[in-house]
């Protein structure tokens, strides 16, 4: 079996300062963030559903909670590159621990797992590497109680996943789909405190055979008026706060025509620089010069699945 | 030759609480249970066949008992991801085993089975994992009667035993279909208690010449209204049981225009845990939510074969 | 030179019990088997032909024999999945071995031969196969007389003989059909009792090449009513003898509109194993459950080339 | 270096009675024969054109015979198959050598050449053919004379030395070209008695890099009814010779509409001995059962390159 | 892991005369020589916009320097082949070399390190590459202050990040694009003084995720009039200067029609050293033998994608 | 690194009897002729050049001769087969050799430099390659002067250098353009005495990078009627010098509606010897037999790029 260093990038233990500042960066989620926080608490530590139907539903059967024990551990993260969906993979794993007040250890799937090409290669990595969390999801509880939990991102997981239906795709790559398949399958009604994530922004192009072994899926789109406002705001702390500046940058970033909006990272990792480049060394921020925003300042095109 | 642990996941003696659980949970499924049950028996255990002909055709020669045995002992399981097949294959065991009063035992083939893409690689270890369990088979009887029962599934079968009339399908692949009618050729004739399940939901890509040795094809679809109550009601079981809420869970997840109905895993995996979500932690369970049912919990699509 | 187990699967010396079964089975094929028996008879042993022309025309020249020891001992079985000819194949030498008064071994390719998608190794392993036959072939005959018979059998021949002139042909399965003709040409001329049988669903695709050096192409079709009818009294001997339920069996079962006749094996592998199973164990065999017949007996589709 | 016998089939020294027969058999390409016998002295022995030129152009320049010797010796057979270009190839050197009064050695380039499909194998083994064949020639003359004329035939050329203007060629198949075209350009001025013959169906889809480098290129067509005649005559002689029944063979076997005429392959491998298998053993050879031909004897179509 | 010699050409300290020399000769770019510069200032040395906003906006949060460091130190130089992307990309640290008062090491990644088209082994090269040049950035600076900067330039970087859009894309490359977009993530927050220098003449192609991380683009156009003056004018210097002259080949060189302008190139490799040498070696230079301009001394043709 | 002998054929000193010839014969390209010397020696020795601008622009700057040692040595020769490209390509270094009073080297890449399909081969073999000449070339001068010249001539070089537009090119072959290029940069600015010739017939495949690249391109087109004239006029001395006899020849060979004219190596490797063969070994010539000239002298087709 291959070395967990090959397998994953270094083992992060969240709660993290940075980490857990990006998790609060991500405005406008809240509802999102809720939904994830409860999906990963019922799944992380089954305990806390049998204490819900014990005082709501008192002669509860436990056909029920069979159903969620024999669910895969697996949420699927899909949208636009810069929609945050990576960086909440990153990081929801913070207020997971602070919640459980439980360390949490973020996995990250290494590129080489995706193996040199060759069929058998790729699954026997894959294999790996469940197989590694496995026992380690297996050493994070004993009989009475679960002592941390693990979560698995695993980005870009574009071909990895693809559907199987695509007729253009490589032998190869379907047996990437179905390894991956067996994986997740390892977890359903193993009752380990592992968690699975997966960020694609292709979720047309997923399996269906993964789909169906999908707990949750979360969609995430760019960012509407008022979490672009927040973002632009905190990113310009001490710079300017008057609201007119803000409201033009609000109105400048938003959908116009065949334009989609800008995405978070299209505001912080683009328009605030540059307009902070435009005006160093000498001159202080200022928008005049953004009216319109030049093309090369564009948001990113939204990812669109190659037409068949 | 390779090992058994190399070609085949940990072999599970049938009956067993699980599984049988699993196959009494498949509701409306009666009248291909009954089928299969009977195929499964005399393909099993031959003497049964010949009672039935002394009881109902006692002239009769041996003719048809040829044909029987002639016949390769191959059930295809087709239909949607979802509807059933893979629950179906992997504990119809169970009930096997209590009629012929035998254990039963169930191998479930390998992904590293299908090799890593080299044709001479698949070709071997698809000829060694039927060599494994022809030799099994043989000491699963002796010359008075079997004391054992052996089934094969090979799950996600997709390219495997893809049609060869397909242009695009690889060498490899062709290849992979060639190696497994060679090994199912094997089993015709050859009195052994074994049968082999091929699940596929693309029954319709599957090779002629594999269609032609298929002792029957069992096709699953969406469960219907009153198999989607019977579900329902049991994963409910002391939750709720009103009448009108599950008429109203019923209703909403029938097929409505150009989305299809719900799929026994869309309602177990998806639908009931959604909705205790929720709930969780404060409220009870309600299907108020629900009406209509948001869009992140549709149905799975019907998998399409990609049109040329 | 790799050893005779890894080019072929076990040789079977015929007349041999089950095959002789088969072959007798084969009904309503009798013209195609008289001429098989002679063109085998000739290629086999060619003082036959002498004798006749010495008692027919007793001034023919050396030409017409030179001829005749100039073509290749190549029979081409062509026909859909279920017409019998993989059965013919294997079972003529039986009636060969009867006629002839030999021993008639019967060698079957081993789907290994066609290598491992490596184009020289493709090439090596038909080439040993051939070679092999070829120093078998030597030792069965001396200077008088013949000893013994070989028939060569090339089941699903598909991908290996196909037509040089498909573009989208890859170049290991050219030089398969390369190797292949050569194989094919050594035995031209060689006066060795060898006999080679292609089968092939495919006949529109074989290379011309290869047609070219047919001694001879037997076609196989669908059965007809007489011999549907032949089929099922046969396999329903004891059971069922009543004129009308044949009759309504033959008819049920023969083309209808776009639906293709019954094969010999949509007969005897699933049509009366299917009425068995129906009436098991507690009723006697009826028709009345088959009018019309269930789609899922329908007969097994004809084969067609994928259309460019 | 690869040896001799990984190269070739074995060596061959001409003029041999079989192929002699075969050469003579070859009826009615007595034009083609005559320039193939002239090339061929002329390549293979220049002293002949001096004495030529000699005779009827006594004051002639040296500039044609450098363009004589500048020459590859490379003839292309091109025609269907059936035409009797190979047999041509192989046989032609019993003429050559009859009228040079020199031994010939027909070297047949094996399949194996062609290599496993790895690019760089294939350019060696091509390369070392070459370099082979030029070992061999420089032994075959010395200051004074030629004393053995070496002939390389290169049959079913096909991909070898397709054109590389098809787009959908595989590298390793112009590779092909490439190694073929610098092997042929080492014989051109190198003054070897050495000829080079390349057949192939497919004239059109030859390298126009090849065309320019070939010294003559010559066409097999389809029989004409003289042709025709003249084969049946020879291959009935004393089983029949009534004209009245070549007659009727002639025109049974001439184009008619869609379908072309027969080749002399099938003239003598498939419908003379069709005809004796039909009589034997019984009866004598009649024609009467070949009016009109039965369809399994129909000509082998014509090859035709696919269209795009 | 590879040695530095195996992933790049030789290593470079800027300023260095050449390099200096071709930076001053790309005229008409000083717009984006200035962006350039203080976009690389502010990446290589972040203590810069610490100086300015302490200067502009005392009360700055450290949200804005946040975002800066978070940003990957990727560049994306695209335009026409000719364009002076490449002479920029590899000269422009000789300015940024003046500017911070520090040498500037260039790093050009080898070709080499595209790998042998095996999956695994590409990623690995571009790995190490980046692992590489961490190593190497960490000595770059020490807890107060940077002492050098290093910039890599990726040169013809079309296939290796070319967008999985494409459906056409081998799976190869794609995971050459998950390889470099870890390498470029690898840098963001890292705080090290390494830029990275793409150049591609196929912007369109880029994988959104990697436009993404860019910090900046430049597009390079062909140069306009002024820019083609000045180019011509430097490089006649003392061979003409008579500005009818420089007019007349300013006019010439422009746009027209279908046909697009001079590439800074087309004219300092291309058109001048053509009427050096048309002049040469007895006559003075002249342009009366340019008008119009000989077909043979075209501008270069846009690269065009490839369209589908 | 690998040997001289395997990636160039045996290198050939210059001027050399046979090349010389061939120089001579190939007619009616005596501007081409200037001008490739022109550039030649300039290339060759940039001393030329700076007495040339001494004596006709005593104030010339050194901006131009920069530019010219900027550029690549590398000369496109491109035309149909057969139009004298390749034989002027080897055999130039003649006439050079003469004019600079210097031994001319040529090197002629090997097809096995081509490598055997793997990427990184390919790669390595060019880079390997261009290093060799990169070291001969270092020697080949001093301080003071030039003692050699090197030529390099990659000829058929298709599929090297094509476009990487393409877009069903293969990554191997964009690796082998990718390597090409570097090796012709390498000689960019490095002022040794090294010449890089590069024969295509499709040059409107050529890679725009190397486009961008070449010092020149030289186009070869058929020849016209005068060159027609002369190459017979050589090529029948002291065998026919009849006006009408030329006469009549030109006109067979010039375009005719769809047939394009005869190329170089139509008329001295086919239509002459074609014509004496006819004669031999009893006729005189006569040009009586052409005409009009036979389909099987055809001129060779004009070598089309694959339409899409």
């Amino acid at each position: 079996m291959s070395s967990q260093d090959d397998l994953f990038y270094p083992v992060i233990e969240l709660p993290e300062p940075t980490r857990r500042a990006r998790y609060d960066r991500l405005v406008g989620l809240d509802a999102m963030k809720a939904r994830l926080r409860k999906e990963a608490i019922l799944l992380a530590d089954p305990h806390r559903l049998r204490a819900w139907a014990r005082d709501h539903h008192p002669g509860a059967a436990l056909a029920a909670f069979d159903l969620f024990a024999d669910r895969a551990p697996l949420f699927v993260f899909a949208g636009d590159v810069g929609s945050g969906k990576s960086a909440l993979a990153e990081s929801f794993g913070c207020d997971l621990a602070d919640h459980l007040n439980l360390p949490v250890y973020l996995y990250r799937l290494k590129l080489a797992t995706r193996g040199s090409g060759l069929v058998g290669e790729m699954t026997a990595l894959i294999g790996n590497a469940f197989a590694h969390l496995h026992e380690q999801g297996r050493r994070s509880r004993d009989a009475r109680r679960v002592n941390c939990v693990l979560i698995l991102v695993v980005d870009e997981a574009g071909a990895l996943v693809q559907s199987r239906e695509a007729q253009q795709m490589h032998h190869e790559d379907r047996v990437g789909v179905d390894a991956f398949l067996a994986g997740v399958d390892s977890f359903a009604g193993a009752n380990l405190p592992v968690l699975i994530v997966l960020c694609t922004n292709r979720v047309g192009a997923l399996d269906p055979a993964l789909m169906r072994r999908t707990a949750a899926t979360f969609t995430f789109t760019r960012p509407g008026d008022q979490q672009r406002r927040a973002v632009l705001a905190h990113a310009l702390q001490g710079i300017t706060s008057r609201p007119d500046t803000l409201d033009k940058l609000v109105q400048l970033t938003s959908p116009n025509g065949d334009r989609p909006g800008y995405t978070f990272s299209d505001l912080t990792q683009r328009l605030i620089p540059a307009a902070i480049v435009q005006a160093f060394p000498d001159e202080p921020f200022a928008t005049n010069n953004y009216s319109p925003l030049p093309t090369e300042l564009s948001p990113i095109p939204a990812f669109t699945e190659g037409s068949r």
